[in-house]
């Protein structure tokens, strides 16, 4: 199985990967692509609008489904995705909802244990699962002629799932290993994980998605199982079918294959528990001999694309790609060119999620750079923003350099389906996604301005990692994550 | 009501107060009085053992019992606790053991709203409550005469509690006002509650008693009877009597009362989400212009005495007193009477608890100290125990000073009563009680050295309750609070 990178990585430009909205495609009836993009010396921004040829309908059943055309080539992606994640666990059990993406891959009595994936192995497909905060999904890319067959073995899973003790428990080991060489063996994922737990101390984003380790430990069959009957059903799932493919194909398969699962369960209203507003500054020091670069990092719990009221969550993405979203970002420019006291700085918004999400900036100081004076650094730029707001020029750049990212990303066919199949699991629409461009051209810098006084000025949570004074042999970093992915 | 102190407060030795059995009696057939123990030139500890006259029986219907003869006056302590507290309530409910604790005044059917309260105001008797993390508890305190009236009543709302909307709503409000001049107008209960959430990420430990806010908000009489319902059962409550009463005659009493209420419920094994081993130090920081007196603690993560392997919970217990117990501890030492740089200094183990608890050092800067600086100050005097550990004479004086206090504590009825009844309701037994004494006495050198080594040396979680550079109008401050009482 090959690893689906959930967002774009860099130590300049995290923000896009992580924003919903960052990939986009163009108003043009199948996504062009980036030579259409060069080619015509620019976008006109205000007239994007996303995937507006797709095709959203829903089965008696309860399942939505989403259908994006792209006749590029003759292949199929196929994603579907539960709307339940870690967050929706029950209390004691974290890591139950990684677990059963796991054990999806068990088989059923019609499809025994590694059926499926041999399957997809022998047409030269792929495949891949992942579990976040708030959402599972499932997905295989193949030849368009093998999506009936897809379209059958999911649904198949999604209700015949066979698990046995024999199955059940060797799989817990391969995720307490897991966890281990991810997160227990790397000082950064460490100290996100306990920034994330110190940051939401009563909502469940607090908890990591792979779960802590004594509890996987405790996890078993039938608490897979109970959760398995609890939320995989129909109605509370979303299929995204993205490819060389005609909508109505699409709707009569799903009929003969998920529209013959039954309504499982009602899962209900997803209310977790609200986080409290505490008061201080909280701060997390991590040491550890495997680190080889040091790294700062201070984050805000601030408001998702979901739950944000008018243009909050889009004006705050327009703030992070002016504060440290491009290398001539605010943060960039005073602590990398000018000050030359970081090797990296920048800030990114995660607008995906269905409760309150995270506003972050961060840098890597240069050998010789203390992090305290880093942090300094970074509250100095913050601080003159808040004061001065940005300007008219910095808006329109932001705009235009956004809109015309989600161009350049689009080439993927898989980005544009998880972009839908993320939103849809999260609380937005299919519209939402689509008139995401028109929001965005209609941010202010006043708007700028008040979504950075709003949260910025709140206490934060702040986190160094740092290597002890004398330099262990070791070298381990890693970058941002909330997802599980299987590997 | 009279307002019941939980601990002994003082900002030299807050330790006492917060043991589970610094408050202890003589092996005399009645608890000899602070008179007794002076004129006798002292107290031979090895022979200490706690309320050794005690009954303890349970009836058919599972309520435990504890009668503790004391004949001193013609008066009785009646208390009736219950083995569930703010740790045992679900999810996203935070409060909901307070707040059925303020219902059940509320009234029976039998016995309508305020008429036990009457009764006792009317026979000159005093009564109280009180929430914990681990337990609940109602007590009176009444002419031995009364004692049966008491039973009758307490028993009575056991199972035969009254609430209508019209009553909760209004109660609702009188808890959210309690929150809020106990927590949100108090920069110092607002740091403790902040650190408690940082420091339990997973445990329920991490919430306050009281609750959050938005929580207590959603409370309602279904979820308060709900929990009733649940926890409130013979079967999950213990008796304690003392005073002036006969044990066979408690007895009787207690089986024509207290014996005719069904079990209600089987509550079931207390079992809480673990907490994670989080790394890095935590920090928080809290600064507000109401603070009068700075303040600095650092908190560890410690066994208690119900779930800690052989000495380990006596041998924090004489390492608190060392540190800082009292006015020649290592700490009041070092930094209020040699470098005169703090106010007070101390250090507290809380013993009581069925869970993994604290073990904590404070203390308050001079005015011209920065906190940082008393930080390092306090960390030396650590540094230094857990290098070289205690002496022999520094143990022999702790374990006398320690059972003699108890000594000098037990004037109060009350607080007898109360030791029982925190420790039977947090996993220990009556015997657990009876042989703290003898346990302290085994204590040696090398257990306080290495239960300093094994708990001292991980990662706190260090608070600093700081004044703005500029000081504001009016102070406030406050003492160490797990315990809601009703005021």
């Amino acid at each position: 199985m090959f690893s689906l990178v959930p967002f774009r990585k860099s130590a300049l430009r995290p923000t896009v990967a992580l924003t919903l909205f960052g990939l986009a495609v163009a108003t043009v009836s199948a996504p062009i692509t980036v030579a259409d993009a060069q080619a015509r010396g620019g976008l006109d921004v205000s007239q994007i609008t996303i995937a507006p040829n797709l095709s959203h309908f829903t089965l008696e059943n309860g399942l939505e489904v989403v259908v994006i055309p792209d006749r590029r080539a003759p292949v199929a992606t196929h994603m579907l995705w539960y709307k339940v994640g870690s967050a929706d666990e029950p209390e004691g059990q974290s890591g139950v909802a990684h677990f059963l993406e796991h054990l999806m891959f068990k088989g059923t009595s019609t499809h025994p244990n590694g059926a499926f994936s041999k399957l997809i192995a022998d047409i030269g497909g792929r495949e891949n699962a992942f579990t976040s905060l708030d959402y599972t999904a499932y997905f295989q890319r193949v030849g368009k002629e093998h999506l009936p067959a897809m379209m059958e073995m999911e649904a198949d899973r999604m209700h015949n799932l066979v698990l046995t003790d024999e199955v059940v428990a060797p799989e817990r080991d391969v995720v307490l290993e897991e966890r281990r060489s991810r997160v227990d063996a790397n000082p950064g994922s460490r100290l996100r994980e306990a920034m994330d737990a110190i940051m939401f101390v009563n909502h469940p984003y607090g908890s990591p998605v792979i779960g802590w380790e004594s509890e996987i430990k405790a996890l078993n069959k039938d608490a897979a199982l109970a959760f398995y009957d609890r939320f995989y059903t129909p109605n509370n799932a979303v299929l995204i079918v993205a490819g060389d493919v005609e909508p109505d194909e699409v709707r009569r398969l799903a009929e003969n294959t998920y529209g013959k699962v039954p309504r499982r369960a009602e899962p209900g209203a997803r209310l977790r528990p609200a986080e409290p507003p505490l008061q201080g500054t909280r701060r997390i020091e991590l040491e550890d001999p495997r680190v080889r670069q040091e790294r700062f990092s201070q984050v805000w719990i601030v408001p998702s694309s979901s739950n944000a009221e008018s243009v909050t969550s889009e004006a705050l993405d327009v703030l992070s790609y002016v504060l440290g979203g491009s290398s001539s970002s605010r943060l960039y420019t005073a602590l990398v060119l000018d000050r030359e006291i970081a090797l990296s700085a920048g800030s990114y918004y995660q607008a995906t999620a269905l409760d309150d999400s995270r506003f972050a900036v961060f840098g890597s100081p240069k050998p010789g750079t203390a992090l305290p004076e880093l942090e300094q650094a970074i509250a100095r730029v913050i601080d003159v923003l808040l004061a001065d707001g940005i300007s008219e020029d910095e808006l329109a750049r932001a705009k235009h350099a956004m809109v015309a990212d989600a161009v350049y990303a689009q080439d993927s066919q898989t980005s544009l389906a998880r972009i839908f199949g993320a939103a849809l699991t999260t609380g937005s629409t299919v519209e939402d996604v689509q008139s995401w461009p028109q929001r965005i051209q209609m941010v202010t810098v006043e708007d700028v301005k008040q979504a950075a006084r709003a949260y910025l000025t709140k206490e934060p949570v702040i986190g160094y990692l740092k290597m002890p004074k004398q330099p262990g042999p070791e070298a381990n970093d890693a970058s941002a994550q909330t997802t599980e992915e299987r590997s």
